[in-house]
């Protein structure tokens, strides 16, 4: 089973000069400054680009509107001959006067412990310019919800696709060796907003992206960092620095040769994205290569769907002890491979040190 | 349901002074610093104290070693009577000389790829003091295993269920109302490595440690936190003030009743475990709730299997939008209740706002 996992670790290969920055990369010989976001999606980092995601050029203008089943949904019919349907107590759930929600932080003040959740309409009205529906409820409260607001969050399953993918990105690229690693400019990301958009959605669909240009210096991994969020700080420290040392508490630490691995497997949630910085390059050797798990993966589970299911079902050791920005002892149970309830490869726990 | 899930909730009650650290307690009205630690597994966070846990009081003196089943399995008889049987593809994984083990980082060197997973004994000897294994293998390699290293890797149902207990600690009190919340001193904790362990021991095990007697002023959340790890920088800072604020970003900074919440649930990763220091008392109110969301839900489980299941495995969308230590927009979607392969509740994702 083990040699037939590593067979199906298809290599792409290649060597790295001193001013790139490679992300999602497994330590090589080189020395390299090291590091991992805190941000589990910071793709979605950026309120300036979810604002620009979520705008939808859509016919909000609405025909009119009618209770249904007993007053427990509202059907809005929409200008452009489409309906809407909402539930009762999801509107009264989601009203949005000062009273229920609170504007300044975009969030819910109606407790649960105050929401009837038999909740009827007592009355709709649609107002004038046809733009707003009002609703007042039996204990006379009133809601208000703009056309837009409710079209946005429409229950139709089409409605709902679109809108998870404008949030979520689902697109994925699984690559073996035939990949042509996305490579882009790092000043550019750091200075343009559309490369910086660009560089993460790249790096959302394939997971890795080359960035090259920056400064033959620490620091560069710093900036990247607080470009979209901030570095998450670790038992190795904030950033760390990969090379040959004495009494190494990491096997990176040495001129030894790594095998594929991820990194802190023994962490409970380990690294979403990591930035390596290629600073000194070995004279000879220290070449790096990545693998693209999931694509491994996929491919192990057509192939040898027994050896998947052990690697999906058991559990397995991990430790890491040592002495670096504090003392640290760390256990953890993992699979090798972990799958959503629907069967999904969604992490690979994999390392032989 | 949701009703009856509120109806669940075995309110706690109790009022704070200002010299107590509390522990995983819902944010009130109260003035607070608070902030979480990057730690997933703190009480394993002191190799001291794995050291200690680890030592057994057993008789690792050997009788002899021979070879099983076509030399793919070692037998270990003990002085004792008993016996350890190790498969000889694990011994030679596990060599622990320098070229197959990195002492320094206690990691294996050896590489997946040299491994041969269906290598055999060619020879094994006992060396005279009866304390040591030496194992030579096809290719003329030897490994020397202690006889201790290996009583404490003994692969029997008992000896692994041991091993797993004094590293994971899996004993749990689920509570209600009737908690009698622990409490322990605060300068105690921070001075003796014994009260230290006492008041981590009792986390794992409650969920909850009410500490008194910190100094009414910021930065004692710092202190705990360094005095076992460091603290996990999050959007809204490293600490936060949890305080009536002007154009609130969040529902905590107003002061308006809070329902029962989760922090963080728009985060994949959200804190394991939180302080909470309450500096300034408001004059009215500022009554602190804290309930067992583990206890609810097993209990929900009994009397209410089909609310259950939904809450099990219906994904809701969390958003979190702002601007703090940072920018951030933040978009997840999580179950209420997540269970782990066993159906047993490893996590809630609970927030009205």
């Amino acid at each position: 089973m083990w040699m037939l996992l590593a067979k199906n670790l298809l290599r792409t290969k290649f060597y790295e000069d001193c001013s790139r920055i490679l992300l999602q990369i497994p330590k090589g010989r080189p020395s390299y400054q090291k590091c991992f976001l805190s941000i589990s999606k910071p793709w979605l980092h950026s309120a300036r680009i979810v604002q620009a995601v979520q705008t939808f050029n859509i016919d909000t203008a609405i025909q009119k509107v009618e209770t249904l089943e007993e007053k427990q949904f509202i059907c809005v019919h929409w200008e452009d001959g489409s309906e809407s349907l909402y539930p009762s107590v999801w509107l009264r759930d989601n009203c949005q006067c000062p009273d229920c929600f609170l504007h300044s932080a975009k969030a819910r003040k109606l407790l649960l412990e105050n929401l009837d959740i038999n909740v009827e309409v007592k009355d709709v009205i649609l107002t004038e310019q046809k733009k707003k529906v009002n609703i007042v409820w039996p204990d006379d409260h009133t809601s208000e919800f703009e056309a837009e607001w409710l079209k946005k969050r429409c229950f139709s399953d089409q409605a709902r696709a679109k809108a998870q993918e404008e949030l979520f990105l689902s697109e994925r690229q699984y690559w073996g060796s035939d990949l042509e690693l996305p490579t882009m400019d790092f000043e550019e990301v750091l200075h343009s907003d559309e490369s910086a958009y660009k560089w993460l959605v790249t790096l959302k669909k394939v997971g890795i992206v080359l960035l090259t240009g920056a400064a033959i210096k620490q620091g560069e991994i710093l900036k990247l960092g607080q470009r979209i969020g901030f570095l998450r700080l670790t038992f190795y420290g904030p950033t760390w620095q990969v090379q040959d040392k004495l009494d190494a508490n990491n096997v990176a630490y040495t001129n030894e040769k790594l095998s594929f691995h991820t990194d802190y497997p023994v962490l409970q949630f380990p690294p979403g994205i990591q930035f390596l910085h290629c600073i000194k390059q070995t004279s000879t050797g220290g070449e790096s290569e990545v693998v693209d798990g999931f694509h491994v993966a996929n491919r192990f589970k057509e192939q040898n769907p027994y050896a998947f299911k052990i690697l999906t079902s058991t559990f397995v050791d991990f430790t890491d002890i040592g002495v670096d920005y504090c003392d640290f002892a760390m256990q953890a149970k993992q699979r090798i491979i972990d799958v959503d309830e629907n069967g999904q490869v969604v992490r690979i726990n994999f390392n032989n040190a």
